[in-house]
């Protein structure tokens, strides 16, 4: 057996910056207010507890920040602008997260507006001549039933000066950022250009990601919503796979370079044969490969239902080199090449298999939230305008340790998080599926 | 105004063969049985009413005769095996249909068995190898819960010859065949073998098309249960298309020769701007073709779903020529041209659309079949089994003007039910799409 | 075996009354008008055209006016004012009904103002000081995504003067009236006094029923919808029966006086072991009843899932003889009482059973509707408003043998739609629930 | 404020009792093994870890084991029997952790067979004569799909003496009880006595509770589908209070000692007007009382929703003083009161409220688990089969700070968990409803 590094990496620097002292009193009337030993230890194996306590060294544990109301907020609150904005593809959720930051900033903190940028960074280019929306708590009341986002979204960077002279042409104080880990990038650029003016303006980040593959965002909003719905489709895929003679079922779900959906799809169906994720290279042909062992399954069980990860097997393709506009490299279409091999394979054997392709993308990335990643999202909302009102900035609003934290926005953009190929949640997948540990010929 | 045919041309010959006379007492111990004078008019406008009163020859009305038990039945029940196969693409209620037929062959007329040949015609064929499933009550009782069909299904024609000998090996009496016209052809000849060997064995036929184009099936099973699925993919087309800047959905649904499905599932979500249909041919280029009407929309709203049917825009591809193992003239995938062709028409006007393609297929295929669609295939099922018992053969099983029916194979083979371009029907889908009435550029 | 009388009785007169005679050329620019031979055969059956065959007397045949735009309409579209009005108990569809007329008045005939009285007849009268919502295409363009109805509703009758005081006084050309046979009864009171006063204005109604039990209307709108939710409380009743020793699941549905929601439900769950309804009586004690017949089954199988509709055993109960608001009897609560004996029975036979009642009518009446109903509520809402334009009144929108045809008002309200218990409908019911075909000591 | 008292409290011993020593080596040929180190700390607050260092005294932290296979086992799987049963009240997901235990110790150890104990602890007794299943990877295979439990349940208590009689007699040597913090009782008793006489048999235990309430169970596995069924009732109270003049819908939801499912529901909603909870008393009657606040809001807005968890307002009725059969004490209804209350009230003020009443909690319990809950159950079945297999017993499977954690039986038993009323999640729900923040006329 193999040992295996932690699935998330330390972070380097848990402090958030602010954009000033809080000095004004919390005008929230009810409950409890967050202090500082509130804090949540990031590392809480035995392991590093025991390494801490043997060290010579005094030891600093590393806490993320407790999400939630201080008792003092920085900005006046009855005359704090906010903004939203939602970036790059869809993603379930995005209306309730709108929802929550309106509604809290209207009804805790008695905010005179909530501006709505449309269309991504572009909304605040005026060249793009997007109008801005006013979000009220009647606008926004029942938003949270559509899937999308009512503000629209778009892919790729603007310049930083640029969106920080729309934050001051609109007098802007507080702005919400809702997209990925390029979006959480371009925020951190946002940041410095306030600080480099000297303004008071705070910058919160929400990081959405279908993917679930942002570094202590965990599970993302949204991941649960579209696992749930890639369910679904790989359902159907069994039932076409075991309604014809040699029938196979390939779905090809999101997960560009972490294979989460694909391997918790995979565990709630329990019907899924093989799983190929980004994060475990693999064979297609020889002994040990793919197709033999999808020969061998076919030959044993008659069918097969097999998902693909978007960004699995790409090392099997010749690169494009190109990138989209967020910046993401343009990844080559894996499951079409594996779906024409599948069927090549076996007409080389004799054999006419009943090959169905699901590709079910759309379908998931535009559902409306479950139950559950609309209460998620409502609190990441909530969350979102109690951090800023209290004046802290650069900043992203995550659940740590099944608590709401602070996490700075560096540290969620220094690395992706991945499945690790040697983790309990890993063999609970290959156990499901019964697939090889390892489909390589070559096993180093 | 044009003025137009109706959806439906009348029947030749609604006389129903049987392999010989009912004498047998029915064993069924409760209601009433159907008797001759039930049979239900054809054709009841008044149009036809009033031009058969005017003849001066003697009318003779056409009828066709209602399903149900009849009080004497021609085969020995507690002596008589049935067979069912599933023949052709995967509908949803096929797994109603079979357990509707083995419940009630086995409660109401005490059979000894009834058989499932497995993956189609190909199951009645010994070099395929496959197993013959005893289907008891026990086994079905649940198979409802699943889309597809526990016996499995598959594509393509087998010699009649070789099927009836496969019955009479079986010793089977009934054979129930689900499938669509192919299937029925199929029915037909297998029915003429068996009379030309001078059998008393009953084919009764249920007719399955998704598309719902199958003559005097009206809707064909599973149609209700497609369009609710294919309207939860239009909802995802149109929140992709709202959510971005010069958005464009297209969902490409099943409708090799009639676009039932697209049409109805426009009507359903309210939120289609196109739907392409095979009964109404229309260019692609040109003032009033289809791309220069998309260029208006975009420019009116900014975003547009188009619901593509799968037979639309054929004559606009070259033709492959070939055929499927079913017989069916492959099409081409007009779908994927009428996205390159979208994208490429903008990029030359400068802008830079976001197209979200979808197609749903096999999701819609696969799924369960809904309350109103359960309970469809279950009377279809149960008047199948009245049918067979009382000595009937080359028949279907259907509703007409609201009654289950007998229905002859030869009127429900002899040509294909298609949407009437003029009716009130498609001029609701217009008006709820808001699309050109025509987009064909010479207008005859 | 019993011989049965038809379903439906016949009506007794057809004609449609009108405000005056349509002379203004139709404004709709596509399509087909409707004319007068169009109509449908009300008796479609054999035996009815043998009859009328041999028949010394000249045979009228009885035909209901197909629905649809006709080619001349009698107001000036460009000033005709609508109202729409949802009376008594919610059902799915009422939204899309809505959505239908103000969509086609808008769009099809260009009116300037389609209101929406609130709260039901209620709405009307300026004491109650609701206010009337002006309902534009705007307004209405989602609604159909919610239950219920936007405007609200209301039980109970209202004087037909101070109603048409109230068109006057909008100046009302075309009333909607949308309820069950109660308020289509008000509507004819409504037509007769502005018949008195010598006014233009149309009255169209659409009869709602969730109990699908309003006579010529075949099926009710949202009828589907409930019993696809039925179903899902059903199943958990099975669930729950199945889960426990001894395990019983109760559930009550709506069916005032036609059990039609119990038996479909039970014919789409196949888990159903008793269906209870109005139509068929039954005794509860006794060798024969209700409870003795349980017991054979508990003691097979060890579980039984029991459906009661609403106005089932009412025989059992002391009439309370009180009325609610629209004038309904109200019903003893019969499924409680069973709940009762059930467990009363089996207690003093020395076994304690699980029994779980399950009232799910709150949660049915409120969902939106599924695919299916919302494509008929459409066309119901369309046809309403092409007959009002030409000029027709005192009728109702209903489906037929399949087609969209006009009812006059009277004849829906003359009786009401019940189960024939020698049907094979209802054998169907019966088979599949296995439960004794009757549960009488005294079988007459 | 108030300051608050932490939600759960700390475990008094967190190590785990054994049978006997592991020391044959694991079957599992792939992943990483549990080790020491890999524990999770039980508070991970700074304040905890803030107060330890400032401690004088040596401070051992406490942590909770990991789940997960060891490298070493205490039983002999090849011979190793497993009995499985299920207890009490239906909840999502039972079903999935039979099937994860079933398949995990078939796959992954070997064994030569899992029992299935019939009807909760009756299955152990044999006057009651219930069978015991052979529960094979086959026959579980799709037991996912349905809701409730393929074993049956019931409530009550069992003799430990007569269930350790019933284990050596079949000769298990594992058994897994999955139920309430009865059931976890009971279990102890069974542990103790298997340690009176000497045996090495394991009982492992999977708290369920669809209140939520079980001491670290954090949240128990069902709680989510719960949450998203109650939803949809919410939703037609929703639905229904604003389809009438001056309506009301009152929704009851389990949550017998905590209101966990009714403020979850609220939240997930977003329609929800009041939420009651047994966790925050609060008078119906004075001025600040639940009435006159819920008809302040009437008068604002027309219509309210109430959900009402079923054991709130206790303190209102009087008690019977009852327990049921698993020893709960017999709540009464004050859901039922309250309503007749509502309606009284708004009586005597002349108003005539349209309340319906919605009790969805055997649709609830009796659903399939969701996608999220689905995968939970699996990993609490495989962690089970870990656990009992590495010779643990008297132990339960859990989730603590996001991690599968072993808790000693005593720990979750020990105390129930509530909703702190000063928490940010109440004020989440608070500020959802709108509701005041007490409704006690005499705040203390």
């Amino acid at each position: 057996m193999k040992t295996c590094v932690d699935e998330n990496s330390q972070p380097k620097d848990t402090t958030i910056p602010v954009v000033g002292e809080a000095k004004i009193k919390n005008p929230i009337k009810f409950g409890r207010f967050v202090v500082e030993d509130d804090a949540v230890l990031v590392n809480i194996s035995k392991r590093y507890m025991d390494k801490s306590a043997k060290s010579r060294k005094k030891v600093v544990h590393q806490y993320f920040e407790s999400a939630g109301p201080r008792g003092k907020v920085y900005f006046d609150t009855s005359k704090t602008k906010c903004a939203v904005v939602t970036c790059g593809g869809l993603c379930p959720g995005l209306n309730d997260v709108i929802r929550a930051v309106v509604m809290t900033a209207y009804h805790q903190y008695n905010v005179p507006s909530v501006l709505g940028i449309q269309y991504g960074l572009a909304g605040f280019i005026p060249e793009y001549g997007y109008d801005v929306i006013e979000l009220t708590p009647d606008y926004v009341s029942r938003i949270h039933e559509f899937g999308g986002t009512i503000l629209g979204s778009s892919r790729g960077p603007q310049d930083p000066e640029d969106i920080v002279d729309a934050l001051e042409r609109m007098n802007v104080s507080i702005l919400f950022m809702i997209g990925g880990d390029g979006t959480m990038r371009a925020a951190s650029k946002v940041v410095a250009e306030i600080s480099r003016r000297g303004l008071a303006i705070s910058v919160v980040g929400l990081p959405k990601t279908i993917d679930n593959d942002i570094n202590f965002a965990s599970p993302s909003f949204g991941f649960d919503t579209a696992v749930e719905t890639a369910t679904t489709a790989i359902r159907g895929a069994h039932v076409e796979a075991t309604g014809a003679p040699w029938g196979i079922g390939l779905v090809k779900v999101m997960g560009r370079h972490a294979g989460y959906i694909a391997a918790q799809s995979a565990l709630s169906c329990q019907e899924v044969n093989f799983v190929l994720i980004p994060e475990d290279p693999f064979d297609i042909d020889g002994e040990n490969g793919f197709l033999a062992a999808l020969e061998r399954r076919m030959h044993e069980r008659g069918n097969s239902v097999i998902v693909v990860a978007e960004g699995a097997g790409q090392e099997h393709l010749e690169g494009s080199g190109k990138t989209d506009a967020s910046g993401n490299v343009k990844l080559g279409d894996f499951a079409l090449l594996l779906k024409e091999r599948i069927i090549q394979y076996f007409k080389e054997k004799g054999v006419d298999p009943t090959l169905k392709y699901i590709d079910p993308s759309y379908i998931i990335r535009s559902v409306p939230a479950n139950a559950n990643d609309r209460i998620y999202c409502s609190f990441l909302g909530i969350n979102a305008v109690h951090a800023g009102m209290s004046g802290r900035t650069g900043l992203v609003i995550s659940r740590w340790n099944g608590r709401y934290v602070h996490i700075p926005m560096e540290e969620v953009t220094r690395c992706k998080k991945r499945i690790s190929t040697c983790s309990n949640y890993w063999r609970a997948v290959l156990e499901s599926t019964g697939q090889p540990i390892s489909m390589r010929n070559d096993k180093s």
